[in-house]
This record gives structure tokens, C-alpha cells and sequence, in this order.
């Protein structure tokens, strides 16, 4: 029997931030990825999260976005109440972030565990994602950093891994983390894989709130004395803000914290896509190699000896002939024709852009 | 000493037709290629036709085009007189059009000699091309059917070839023509080329009208004849047009009247493009085969990694990426995304379109 139930004390933290540059010209500074409904669902990438933690924590949703994001991320969810949508006054990454709502979450329920989940990955199997959660829930309740850590399913370089050690006592499928690695090589990548040691850090971490801070004032008492100051006084959050550390929360905590023994790791076997370019997309949508797989109306594209990835502008026909693992990406002020080979070098278009000028297409 | 002055009772027929449809969506059926400025010089490819012919014909230019074309004509070539700018009631092949020219000039100047040239062939060197139709001209009085054939600079497919035979008595570098080729597979082009026995037909002639007549008359009298009457009574040009022949000038007189003998050819060595693809275009903007070339604003183009060709729509930014030999067209309503490689296949495009009832787009 599955578990069905929501989860007492659980509160969902979502970091809604990041520009997706790598998914431009549909992703844009001003109208980022979690926005955008890119599995052809009718939900945006950040209603699709809502919806998969909803059954977990019910109204217990904080989301952590930018000043400018507020109106539109309101819109998307409004079921999240006024004090759970969390306005940053500027990007300051995520130990800020995350460790704002921790912080508030520590004086509004003694008894919260918090999970921080991205706003814009794709989990297509919320049940099997639910499970491992409440297993990460069990365990941090007993004071512990939980990561969920996933299976990998090919050598991928571009992912931070997670070295598993020894099973933790008394918690089922619930394992020691003995580091977190950067980004690896292709040749350690494929070693990790083919050990079965290691599982790609998606930057899911469960925790008690307060756990999550003690463990940051380990390394950096200020900000963590910061974080609590400014929950005890949310006037001030404009003022303190700009102060905070520009730090990610993998080295603030994660990093120092499994050194220290306090980190373990739930497994998670379940598909996971962070949709971090065109061609992640692409794999994403459809598993069929052949023909051109069109993200919007597809009655507007004309393939002819093709395939890859079409996100048609509207009612423009955007007609493509002989062109393998293309990407043609249709906007009303920008159009992107590359291949999904090139699908990282996407960002270095936002880069030119800027330099020239040109934020306006950002 | 290059003779630079007008020839007298030489006339330049230019019939402009043709959807260009391997050029879609630039040149569509309501906006066809020879409407375009093709190759960035701010002039279209009929103005550059007729810059090309008025140092030899003056103010002698007849025009013939659609119905639907007239006023886009009359508004990029004013200097045309009204009564020299024919609208064709609708589209019947170039042997209607160009005998319809022929029977108003037999009638309007005796000593007139005409001479046929397309309205969207790309001819850079003018003054070559000007002493080739003098000397077409001069035999032309003659009686002769003469065509200007292009000396082959490969072995294409894609042209009719001129088989060349001996040279004409009393007229320097004219030549008789022993038959027309339609379009050869490749060995036998290679044959061609190679023993420099035969040049391409462009569908250039020049001729006395009268002669362009009396051969027609004599493989469709009643065709000649009709021609003849409507000339005489302009009033029943709509009433007799629908009656006419559907048929090419080539395959009504100038096949025939090689059989017969009737036939020379001036070889000319000026380099000559029909621009009937976005392959061909591409070749004629840039002999450098690097990078990307843009028709249009250079400012809204970023390559990548890319070459080919891109002729963007507007302000709208275009982003190749990792592309090369890449034709990327981008208009109000449709976008084309190719290779050079597949330049034939556009046409198929615009019957899909077509098909699917959208003639709005072709």
C-alpha cells in the first residue's frame, strides 16, 4: 500500500529563480524557464512542482522568487497564500533563499521539516517521488540533512554526484553520504556509474529548518544569525538582504556537512529531467528518435526529411526541410535555428546579446 | 572601342512570370522573385533587367506580365510607357506572351527587332552582355531566329543546352545551331562541357518579330494568326487570350526552327545566374563559401559556428547556431529553415501548402 496521506509538519520550499539562458529565446530574464509550460501539459514547469508536493504538504507551499517574478508566480499559484510567497529584494543564489524560508519556518512550526525542491525540473512519477520523500521526511525528523539523490541513468558530466557510504541504522534504503562531487569527468563519470557508488545531486534537500541553519553557522555563523534576525523582523529584510553571502547551499551547508558525517541520502529511482537545454528538452518530450517533435501547434510545421525539436511562435508556419536533430525555437522578436549537438552554446547568443546591448531579448 | 550607344528599332521584350516557387517564402505567387531585390543592391531583379537593357533599347521596353502584377510593374519601372506595359488576362507560357509582344511591334515600328530576356536572371557584367545582343542583332536583321546561349561554367542539370554548329558566313562569333537539348542527365552534360560543343539556353532571343511570327505560323497557323488579329484589334485581347496555346516559346518556334535550320547563336561569356533556388542565391551574394551570408539587415543576424545563408525578416534577432550550409528565411508569416543541399525541395513546400488550402501563404 501506498501512502496517500499529507505529511504532518512538512513544508515544501521552491526556489523559483534562474533565467534558463541555455533555453532561449523561449527563457529570458524576465520570463524564466519555471514560467513556461514545456511539456506541452497546459502546466508550467513551477505548477508542475506544485502539483506533485501539493498531496505531501497541502497548503504548506513556500515559494522563494525574484521581486519581479512575484506577480507572475502569484498568478500561476493561487492557491499559495500572501506570507508564503517570498519576494527577493535581488538574486543572491540559493543558501539565501533557502535559508530565509528556513528561518521563518523555524519560528512559524517547532515541528516543521522543510524540503527544497526546484521549480523546474520534471518528475513525471509523483507517487514513486512522493515515496522517497517521506522516507527523506522520516529521516531528517531524527535531525539529519537528507539529500535525494538520483539513480543514474547514463555518465552524465554535467550533474554533481553524491558517493553513497554505509546504510544508516534503523531507516530503510536511507544511506550515509560520504561527499558531494562536482561536476566529474567523462572517465570518472563512467566509473561512478558503472560502481553503482554514486547518484546525481538534484539539489533536493530535507531537513528540520533549524538543523539547516545550525549547520550553516558551522561554517558562517553571520549568515546564519542574519537569516534568523531577519525572520524575527521582516521589515528589515530589504536592508539585511543585500548583505547576505552570494553562496549556493551545496557548499554553505551540504559540502561541510557530509565531511562532518550529518549528511545522508535517500536513492530516488524515478525519471528525473532538470531540462537544462534544447536538446534535455527534446529528450524530454519525446522518446521516438525520428521526425520533428513540435511543442505547440503543431499543424503550423512542415517537416520535410527532418527531425528534432519545434517551438512554433504561433501562427507563423515554420516550414523545415532536410535537417537532422535540429532545433528551431520561434519567438516574436527572436527566432534560434541550431542543432541539439550545439544546444549548450545557446547561453553564449544570451551573452552576445547582452554585450551588445540588447537586454531587451534577454 | 566599345560601342555604347543605342541600337536603332532594337525593342526588349521582358516577360515577368513566374511564382519562383524554390524561393518561397520570399517569392510567393502574389509577390514573385522578379519583384525582389535579390541581391542587396536596393534593386529588384526586373529593375536590374532593365537597367541592363536601356543603354541598347532607350525608352523601347516592353513589359509583359499578369494581370495581378501590373501596378507593382508600372510602380518599379515608371519610365515604361502605359501602352508598353501589357498584363497578360492570365498566365498562358512564354509563346503567347513574347508572340503577343511580337504582333504589336510587327504593326507599331517595321523595322523592329525584338529581343526576349527574363525578368529575374542575374547578369552583373552589362557592358559583355550589351555587345553580345548587338551582335545578335546584327544577324537578327538578317532574318535569322537568334539566340544568346550562356557558355556552361559546369555540368548542369538543371538547363536546356544549344548544340552549336558552324560558323554563320559574313557575322563574327554566330553561330548555327543544330538542336535544342532539354535538360541532360549528367553524364551527358558532362559530354557538353567537356568537348565545348554546347552552351545553355537562358531564353534569350532575338529576332524580327515578323520572323518570330511566320515560324510560329508554321508549326500552329492559327496561333500565329490569332496573335496577329488581337494586335490589329486590341479590344479582343481578353476574348481571344483564353484561346491560345499553352505552350513554351522554346518548344512552339525555336525547337522546330533549329530543325530547320533557321537558327544561330551568339555564345556569351558573361556570367549568368536564374537564381532558382536559395542554393543558387547564395552562391551569387558571396564566392567566399565561410560563414553566413545575410540579404537584409547584417545587425539582426548572429552566427555561430554556421554557414549558409539567412535573409531575416525584419527586427526580429536570428540565432544560427552550428549550422552549416544553413538557409534560414524568415518573413511576416513563414519561416524556412534549410540546407543548401535541399534548395529543390522548397517548391514541394508550397504544394503542401497549397494542398492543405493555404494558398494565403503561397
Amino acid at each position: 500500500m501506498v501512502d496517500e496521506t499529507q505529511v504532518p509538519h512538512f513544508w515544501a520550499v521552491v526556489p523559483a529563480g534562474g533565467a534558463g539562458t541555455r533555453l532561449w529565446p523561449v527563457s529570458r530574464a524576465g520570463s524564466p524557464k519555471f514560467l513556461h509550460d514545456l511539456t506541452g501539459t497546459g502546466r508550467s514547469l513551477l505548477q508542475q512542482t506544485a502539483d506533485r508536493l501539493s498531496p505531501l504538504v497541502a497548503d504548506r507551499l513556500v515559494v522563494v522568487t525574484g521581486q519581479r517574478h512575484r506577480d507572475a508566480v502569484a498568478a500561476q499559484l493561487p492557491q499559495v497564500a500572501p506570507d508564503q510567497l517570498i519576494a527577493e529584494p535581488s538574486a543572491r543564489d540559493s543558501m539565501a533563499a533557502i535559508g530565509l524560508a528556513a528561518a521563518l519556518l523555524e519560528r512559524r512550526d517547532p515541528d516543521a521539516v522543510m524540503g527544497s525542491f526546484a521549480a523546474d525540473h520534471v518528475i513525471a512519477d509523483g507517487r514513486a517521488f512522493g515515496e522517497c520523500v517521506r522516507r527523506a521526511v522520516t529521516a531528517a525528523r531524527d535531525g539529519w540533512l537528507v539529500t535525494i539523490g538520483i539513480t543514474p541513468t547514463h555518465p552524465a558530466t554535467g550533474f554533481g554526484y553524491i558517493a553513497r557510504g554505509g546504510p544508516l541504522a534503523d531507516h530503510d534504503q536511507v544511506w550515509h553520504v560520504d561527499e558531494f562531487v562536482e561536476k566529474p569527468s567523462q572517465s570518472v563519470a563512467e566509473r561512478y556509474v558503472a560502481a553503482g557508488t554514486h547518484v546525481w545531486n538534484a539539489g533536493m534537500f530535507v531537513c528540520r529548518p533549524g538543523v539547516l541553519l545550525d549547520l550553516l553557522a558551522d561554517s558562517d555563523p553571520d549568515f546564519a544569525a542574519a537569516l534568523r534576525a531577519v525572520a524575527a523582523a521582516p521589515d528589515t529584510l530589504a536592508e539585511v538582504w543585500e548583505t547576505l553571502p552570494r553562496i549556493a547551499l551545496d557548499h554553505a551547508v551540504a559540502e561541510p556537512a557530509a565531511s562532518a558525517g550529518r549528511v545522508v541520502v535517500v536513492p530516488a529511482g524515478f525519471d528525473w529531467e532538470d531540462v537544462g537545454d534544447f536538446d534535455a528538452l527534446r529528450g524530454l518530450l519525446d522518446a521516438e528518435p525520428a521526425g520533428l517533435t513540435v511543442l505547440g501547434e503543431a499543424e503550423t510545421v512542415l517537416g520535410v526529411e527532418s527531425s528534432g525539436l519545434v517551438i512554433p511562435g504561433g501562427d507563423r508556419v515554420v516550414a523545415v526541410i532536410g535537417l537532422d536533430d535540429v532545433v528551431v525555437v520561434d519567438t516574436p522578436d527572436a527566432l534560434l535555428v541550431t542543432t541539439r549537438a550545439h544546444a549548450q552554446q545557446v547561453k553564449g547568443i544570451v551573452a552576445r546579446l547582452k554585450d551588445a546591448g540588447r537586454s531587451d531579448l534577454t
